[in-house]
Formats: structure tokens, C-alpha cells, sequence
């Protein structure tokens, strides 16, 4: 609880000053005011983040936490529960989908186990374990207050750690079957939807499961009656572990003034939840990609960032983060490589 | 005329063969089926363009044409005509805003001075001038039907050379005062819009003066009567001389089986005018982003190509084709960083 009473009392407002520096560089650049659009306003968030009106994003890293879910005992997902430990022994093996992009976009990723169902022995995977998978959340809460604020904390630490590497750009993954369930339940209790408006096919439900699904998240709500206003409570009510950890690497980088790129679905779950707990952290959160799940509109416009790609993917594992680090980095050297009409010699 | 007709006859069909091999791969990635979406779509087209199931872009360049208007006299644009000979001059310097995303990109770019209106001293500009800029399409066409040829044919010969040099992934940039004008004149014209529907601001008119703006398009659409049937009769008849050389670079591309992205609002014009001379060229292009010139959804729904990206840009010069690179070499990290189920030992 220390740990995270010390990074929340850390975040706090963009640096206004540099913004405006940055604003007014920018458009001064030989091309129209404005026209390179979404470019621009990332690099003026940068500044505010970073104090720099020159910020890089040279050092990228993919935090991927990974993590069963008790509700998987009510039917929620397609795929064998054990496909979390087998895949998560992956990640280090660079193998998956997101070290295939990591490589291209020239980041590390690293893999957390924060509460898979089974010990994992693969060399490369960082045990931080709370316990093996969360409780069933249709017959009580997935976890404990305490276990809600571990969670947290392992992904402040974890990110920390990689901040005081150099890193100067993150993005959270994750991997746990059944995942996009929590998920579900997150955006519906903080943006108070019917979950049938939320729930979706996951890594490839039946039309018919969805609905099943969408039940299931309506009785663990009721069941946990979590309060909206408490991002803790709602974590460890309807939450998972590594939705929590990837809530704490937010919370982190809002804390340290290092961005982080929102992935998918379950990953502005997480930020929803950072959010919740302190609202300033969304000004160091950039969204990347618009999910193909079905909730993920919703839950973009709830978080209040638009997506800057379109491309129906809905794996997870930070793949959308990771596409997103080729167009934050476009906008660094359009600030740093373009130069103004004054030092053109156009008036 | 020869060039061109040879390079028609040169277009062919995807490979089917190669499409089918490329998409059983993607479909045993380890991954739910279709999670990657539109990386795995990308792939897929690559392999039916090159015929190789794992298809490379590795080198790759930008192909900015620069020409002048006729048009420009009628009050079509804010700027100074004079900044199409500036700022031509600065893409061989490396300062413009698609130098600039290319460097992230790793890319190169090249800049053809096609017909601007003024003789250009700076080295680094290939001179392939066909006229000192087109005539005023409001009074009467805005070239012959020769330079339009011609200007076809400068595009597919600068991209045959850089095709020869290796480059396998290319996308068309473009610099002209005025030149949404014509843009916006031959997508009206070949999707049978009205001119008030698809003129936009451009580098940044007046809500008043895009109505004017929109009101010359009508009179030149009057005036020429262009034929929609007809790609190289619309160009020569309410085109550009840079808009014709961006439709070479795309008919090069399909002839030679490189795939070529199309840009923005310009670039867009231009796919048109390709695909209405010959609508297999749309198999071998790829769309970036959506522009946030007015017209822009139209043309991307007439061309039939969705874009990946949504960043309000309007610059043109090739510079949302450019950071779509990275999202294509991205796919083909997935598709060859990636393993199968089976040899991951998941059945």
C-alpha cells in the first residue's frame, strides 16, 4: 500500500510551459498550421509529459503480465485454460505475436507471471506471482483488497524497473485465457453498460456464448456490487491480476512522466481502472488501436482517447501498442528533423 | 504511347496459388484464427502480388512528382504558387515533412520535378519537366492528351528504375499549390459526385472560398466534359501533370508485381485514374490513412481500399504512405517472426 500511496501522491499535472514551446515550434514547421494533424498533438503531449520540447522514444519496452481467471470455470472462453502457462513460456522465446511486431518496431518485451494457474519454468519469464489465478467472480470477488493493490504494485515495480533502464516508451500486454471476461465487467461497471453491450466473441466465442458470457459478467456484478468510484474495489471485485499489473505500469509511468501506449480491449480495462484510481494519468496514455472486440468503442470513448489505428485486431499481448510505437517515433522526427520556415528562408 | 501500352499489357492477375499457401500459414500461427486482422490481410495480398509466401519490404522509397496548376489563377489556394518550386527544392535537403517520416521509416524518398512552373537549380530534383505546369482547367483542358500520356509514362519510368534498384515497397508523394483542385475534380468526376461535396480546404481556404473553390471544379467539369470512362482523357482534361506521374508509379507497380501505397487526398486521384485505365492495378495498391481533406472518405469508398490509419493528417508529400510502411513491414515480421501451432508444439 506504500508503494502505491507514493506513486499516486508522484503524478502529477503536464507540463503546461513546455507544451506551449512545443505548440509554437511546431507550427512553425515548413508545412500548413496543423496538417500533419494527430502527429503534431502527440509530440506537444510528449512535451508535456516529458518537460522536452525534443522528446525521444528511442527505448521501448512491451510489458506483458499474464494471469488466469477463475470465472473460466463458467464457460467463458473457447480455448484450454493451460494455453496461459504454454503461451506465456513463449513470450521469451520470441515467438508470439507482439515479439514478432516487437522486432520490426525495435522494442523488448518482457513477460511477468503475476498469477498463472500452474508454475512456470521457463528461464525469462519474472515471477512475481500473487496466486495461482483469480476466484470465480460470479460467486464472490476475484481477489482480496490486498491481493487487488499487489497487483498494482507489481506492475509499478516491474515498470519502474525498466524506467531506470532508460526506457522512454512503454506499452502493457498481456496473456490469460478468459481474460476479455474481467474485461467486460470493468468497462460495464465504470461506464455503468449492460454487459450484453460489452461482452464479445473474445479469442473466438459462439454468438451464442457471447450472451452466455455477457450473463455470467451481469451476475458477478451483482453477486460483488463493486462501487464505481473505488478502482480498487472494482479491480479485485471484477478484475484480474494481470489487468491489475498492467494498471500499475500506467500508474507508474504517469509517476515517472514516461508515456504509455494503451493496447487493446483488456488493456484500457486497465487503464479505466489506472484512471479511476487517478484521473491524471490519462494525459500520459496514448491509445493506439482501435480493437476488433466488440465493447472496444465504448470503452475507447469512456477512456476519452481516440485510436490512431484501424487494422480488426483483436489478439492482445500489446500488438497494437507495439504498431503504435512506429507512429509515436514518426512524430518525434517530424519535431526534430523538419525544420521552420525561418530556418528555410520562407517568410 | 508504346511505354504505356506495354506496361498495361504487363499487368496481370494476384497469384491465387500463393495467396492460398500464404493465408493456411497465417491461419496456424500461434494465435486465434484472424486475430491479427489486417496485418494478416496484408500478407496475404503481399504473397498474391509477389508471388512468395514470404514476401520482403525491406527497401523502400517514396516518389514524390512535383507540377504546377493552371487553375492556380483562379483563387483556388491560399499559398503563393512560387512554394512548389521551395519547397521542391527541399525534399533533396531532407527537411520536408515526409524526409523527415521517411528517416523513422527507413526509407528513401526521391523528388521528380514533372512540371513545375519554373526552372529548378537544386541537385537531387530529376528533371522529367513536361511543361511549365498545366493550363487552366476552368477555361479549357488542362493539357493535351499527349502530356497526359506523357506524364503516365515519366511515372512508370522513374518507378521502373528505382524497381530495378531493388525496391519493393514504394508509395507516391506529391507538392503542387493547388493541386486538391484537380484531386478533387476527377473524383468527382469518376465517382459522379458534385464538386461541393468533395472540395475541401486544402492547405487551409475559407469555408467561403471552398465553395468557390468548388464552383471552378463545375466549370471545368462543364467546360472539358471528360469522359469517366476514360482515365487518361479525365486526367488530361481536369488533372495534373504530378497526378498522372503518381498513376504511372502505381501502373509500374502492378507491372512489375511491387506493391505501391497510396497517400492521401492526391494520391488517391491519382489510384483512380490508374484503376479507370486498369482496374487490376487496385490489387497491387494499399491505402494509408484517411485524409482529413472533405472528399477523402468518398475516394477511399470509390477506390474500395480501407485505410489503416486515422491522424487527421493533410500535408500530402507522401508522408501518411510513408508511415503506413511501417505497418506493412510489421505484417511481414508477423508472418515470418511468427510460428505455427505445430512446430510450437500446441496442437
Amino acid at each position: 500500500m506504500k508503494l502505491l500511496k507514493e506513486t499516486l501522491k508522484g503524478i502529477k499535472d503536464l507540463d503546461k510551459e513546455a507544451m506551449k514551446k512545443s505548440r509554437a515550434r511546431i507550427d512553425n514547421l515548413i508545412k500548413p498550421k496543423g496538417s500533419l494533424g494527430r502527429l503534431e498533438e502527440i509530440v506537444e503531449k510528449l512535451a508535456g509529459i516529458t518537460g522536452n520540447i525534443f522528446p525521444k522514444v528511442d527505448n521501448r519496452v512491451v510489458i506483458v503480465m499474464a494471469g488466469d481467471h477463475g470465472v473460466y470455470e463458467e464457460g467463458v472462453a473457447p480455448d484450454p485454460q493451460e494455453l496461459t502457462a504454454i503461451q506465456t513460456c513463449n513470450f521469451p522465446k520470441g515467438i508470439t505475436g507482439v515479439c514478432a511486431l516487437a522486432k520490426q518496431a525495435r522494442a523488448d518485451v518482457i513477460v511477468v507471471d503475476i498469477g498463472v494457474a500452474a508454475d512456470l519454468k521457463e528461464l525469462g519469464v519474472i515471477n512475481r506471482k500473487i496466486k495461482y489465478g483469480t476466484d470465480n467472480m460470479a460467486k464472490g470477488p476475484a481477489m482480496t483488497r490486498d491481493e487487488a493493490i499487489k497487483a498494482l504494485e507489481v506492475g509499478i515495480e516491474i515498470a519502474t524497473e525498466e524506467i531506470k533502464k532508460g526506457r522512454n516508451l512503454l506499452t502493457t500486454g498481456e496473456m490469460g485465457i478468459g481474460n476479455t471476461t474481467p474485461s467486460a465487467a470493468i468497462i460495464s461497471v465504470l461506464g455503468e453498460y449492460d454487459p450484453h453491450e460489452i461482452a464479445g466473441r473474445g479469442a473466438g466465442l459462439s454468438e451464442e456464448k457471447v450472451s452466455h458470457k455477457a450473463e455470467v459478467i451481469k451476475r458477478a456484478i451483482e453477486v460483488n456490487k463493486p462501487d464505481k468510484t473505488d478502482g480498487i474495489d472494482v479491480l479485485s471485485k471484477v478484475g484480474g491480476l494481470e489487468i491489475g499489473g498492467m494498471a500499475g505500469v500506467m500508474l507508474a509511468g504517469a509517476a515517472n512522466r514516461v508515456p504509455v501506449v494503451v493496447d487493446g480491449f483488456i488493456s484500457t480495462a486497465a487503464a479505466l481502472i489506472a484512471c479511476t484510481i487517478e484521473p491524471k494519468v490519462k494525459n500520459y496514455l496514448f491509445a493506439s488501436h482501435a480493437s476488433k472486440e466488440k465493447g472496444s468503442a465504448k470503452a475507447s470513448e469512456l477512456l476519452g482517447l481516440e485510436p490512431m489505428l484501424n487494422m480488426e485486431m483483436r489478439l492482445g499481448e500489446g500488438t497494437g501498442g507495439v504498431l503504435a510505437f512506429n507512429i509515436i517515433e514518426a512524430a518525434t522526427f517530424m519535431n526534430s528533423e523538419m525544420i521552420t520556415f525561418e530556418e528555410a528562408g520562407i517568410v
